[in-house]
């Protein structure tokens, strides 16, 4: 079969939806974050949508209750396959139906094995168009996360560094606040917002007590759960990130001979203890990160000191990396960026591809991600 | 006096003659690298030139031999005050005199003490129109190494850095090559170019025998000075950098114990060398780059290892860094980019400013200013 030739109309609607799509992500989790836009055949919006916190109404449902009657013989554009599933509410595909969409055209199949092509069909089925392709590549790395748990079960794991030019984090002295200016902070509480959950280990928590939320204005109700990897359970419950576990999500890590206490500790807090394999000294990142999944993250940001990046790297688990850097100097003696990572050969160093490079005041965001193979 | 007022033509041809000067940087020392462009009445460029190999002939000189009787009644457009002293040529503000030019347009006063406003003053005596100060920021900045050797007695120093993105320059067990790619390393080489003198330490030639040589295609020979900083006399004789001495300049500066030894053993090669004065363990850094300023040098480009740039660093002899990173990774445990600054305070920390950032295939380059005061 020809793949379906699209027009310039229908790049420009799939650029709208795909933007919408944007806007759920971090808030969405399991789920997808999904762009929808209706237009009418005289090449109208009628109806816009992007799935909502929680991942409910689907970005369908919502461009459909605005279209309302408009939705009839309009070409609905949709960044993911819709779901053809009768879960907790009717399937997008039975509501684009039944509102009288005429076509309908998708970035992308849904790997869900729920979903997998049966959208498509339905709406095939009930003599709808349906065109599938367009712009699938912008799409996937939208749901990068989504599709990295359904595919790979686990999230997709963003590492953020902030150092000088020569890679420190501290002074020798350990005297870090701050290092990169008010821009690329701001940038980083971005990250944190787009963002499923924020990762630090126990080292962390314990030296800095920090409070791991979103605090751009108006989007501090965006704050991602508070991942803490905690072995030894360790974690202090006066710290700022167990006492504030009823009002922002606050997860622990913790390995099999932990679990039964830590989950006694925090059995009366809204802390949620899980339990993950070892693997020699610590804690199997590996299966972390499945569990993470399992528990529905789908976009994990890891905001650790250098000690867990550089395990979380040695382990494959870090997808991209986002390296501010300031225009300053700590020598050798400052604390570095990532520790030991027992490079013996250049051949064998983790290698990334350079995505973008961000001017933030003083500083600049460089963006990796990850070379496989 | 009210500043004189450029017309749109005047900075045009002021940028033709900027762009022009920047040909002889790196060729010239310890000359200015100048540019002049002779324009007639009717707005037609008859004579262009750049400051020549060695210095001499002046751009103005070769401009004016270009343009022969078309300069009577042309403006000349030159990027600092044409010189007014009798040396080995007749100065350059006599020749446009002679010549018929009715207007100079000068970016900079020239700071040397034999010139310094008596090139202008001696044009203005002969009834010749001249505006003073038009583009003198960029003017300035391509002279900053002849304007520093002149106003700070040394020379404008760049150090030059390539490691991965947390700032490693080798493995730990000291495979480097290569980190950067073919890019990076050909900006590199353009680098030395543009350079009078390349400085690394004894220890760097004694590890890796380098060339240093500018080897991009048909610029081989602006291939810059070689300095090695050898206090104890420890660089070889069988080594590329002495064995090479008659080809490429090749100086070694020692301490004043071992300088009469160092003399009587490279009497007989090309190989020059120069004495300076010693700060406790370690030559004195500021002694050796005032003794590389009054050898001639005006930029100086440092590709030492981590050790020496870190001296050089804490010294505030690094004006300039040009730092190359590629997109992979090596840990605590490979070689640290600079060696330890003892920075105890954030408030301490050298800091930079940034002029530019440059991607160069899988790399990038960031350019780096010292930040004063
Ligand atoms: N300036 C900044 O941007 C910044 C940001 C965050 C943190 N920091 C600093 O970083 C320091 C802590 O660094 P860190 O990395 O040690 O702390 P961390 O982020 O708290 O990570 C340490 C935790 O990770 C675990 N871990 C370490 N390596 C591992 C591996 N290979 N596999 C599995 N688990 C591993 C450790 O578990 P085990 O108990 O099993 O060893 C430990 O609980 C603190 O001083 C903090 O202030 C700085
Ligand atoms: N991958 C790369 O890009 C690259 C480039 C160049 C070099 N390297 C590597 O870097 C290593 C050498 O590094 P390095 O910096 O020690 O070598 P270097 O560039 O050879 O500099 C060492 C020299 O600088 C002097 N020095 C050091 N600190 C000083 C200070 N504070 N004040 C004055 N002089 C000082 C030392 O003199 P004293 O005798 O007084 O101590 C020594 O002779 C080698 O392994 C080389 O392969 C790598």
């Amino acid at each position: 079969m020809a793949p379906p030739a699209f027009s310039e109309d229908d790049r420009h609607f799939m650029r709208v939806a795909l933007s919408l799509s944007k806007r759920g992500l971090g808030n969405v989790w399991p789920n997808p974050s999904v762009g929808c836009v209706l237009v009418s055949a005289d090449g109208v919006i009628v109806g816009r949508g992007h799935t909502k916190p929680g991942g409910r109404p689907h970005a369908e449902r919502v461009a459909l209750d605005m279209a309302g009657d408009l939705a009839r013989g309009a070409t609905a554009y949709v960044t993911l396959e819709p779901c053809s599933h009768f879960g907790k509410s009717p399937p997008c595909a039975a509501g684009l139906i039944e509102a009288g969409v005429t076509r309908v055209v998708s970035a992308l199949t849904d790997p869900d094995d729920r979903v997998s092509g049966r959208g498509h069909a339905m709406l095939r089925d009930a003599g709808i168009f349906v065109d599938v392709g367009l712009f699938c590549d912008q799409a996937r790395k939208i749901n990068e996360g989504f599709l990295s748990r359904v595919e790979r079960k686990r999230p997709f794991v963003t590492l953020k560094l902030a150092a000088t030019m020569d890679a420190r984090s501290a002074t020798r002295s350990g005297e870090s606040q701050w290092i990169t200016g008010d821009a690329a902070r701001e940038h980083g509480h971005l990250l944190r917002a787009n963002h499923d959950a924020i990762l630090v280990g126990a080292k962390t928590v314990i030296a800095d007590d920090p409070t791991l939320t979103c605090r751009l204005p108006g989007r501090a109700h965006q704050s991602p759960v508070r991942v803490i990897l905690d072995r030894w359970g360790e974690v202090p419950e006066t710290g700022k990130l167990i006492r504030t576990a009823s009002e922002v999500a606050t997860w622990v890590v913790t390995s099999g001979a932990k679990f039964a206490e830590l989950s006694e500790k925090f059995e009366k807090t809204s802390v949620k203890v899980i339990e993950a394999g070892c693997d020699g000294d610590h804690l199997d990142l590996h299966d972390v990160m499945q569990k993470l999944g399992d528990a529905g993250l789908t976009r994990v940001l890891v905001e650790s000191g250098g000690a867990l990046a550089a395990g979380l790297i040695n382990a494959h688990c870090v997808d991209r990396i986002v390296h501010f850097v300031a225009p300053a100097l700590l020598g050798d003696d400052g604390k570095a960026m990532i520790a030991e990572l027992g490079v013996e050969r250049l051949v064998d160093m983790p290698r990334f591809t350079r995505t973008s490079v961000c001017v933030l005041g003083e500083d600049i965001a460089v963006t990796y991600d990850y070379k496989t193979g």
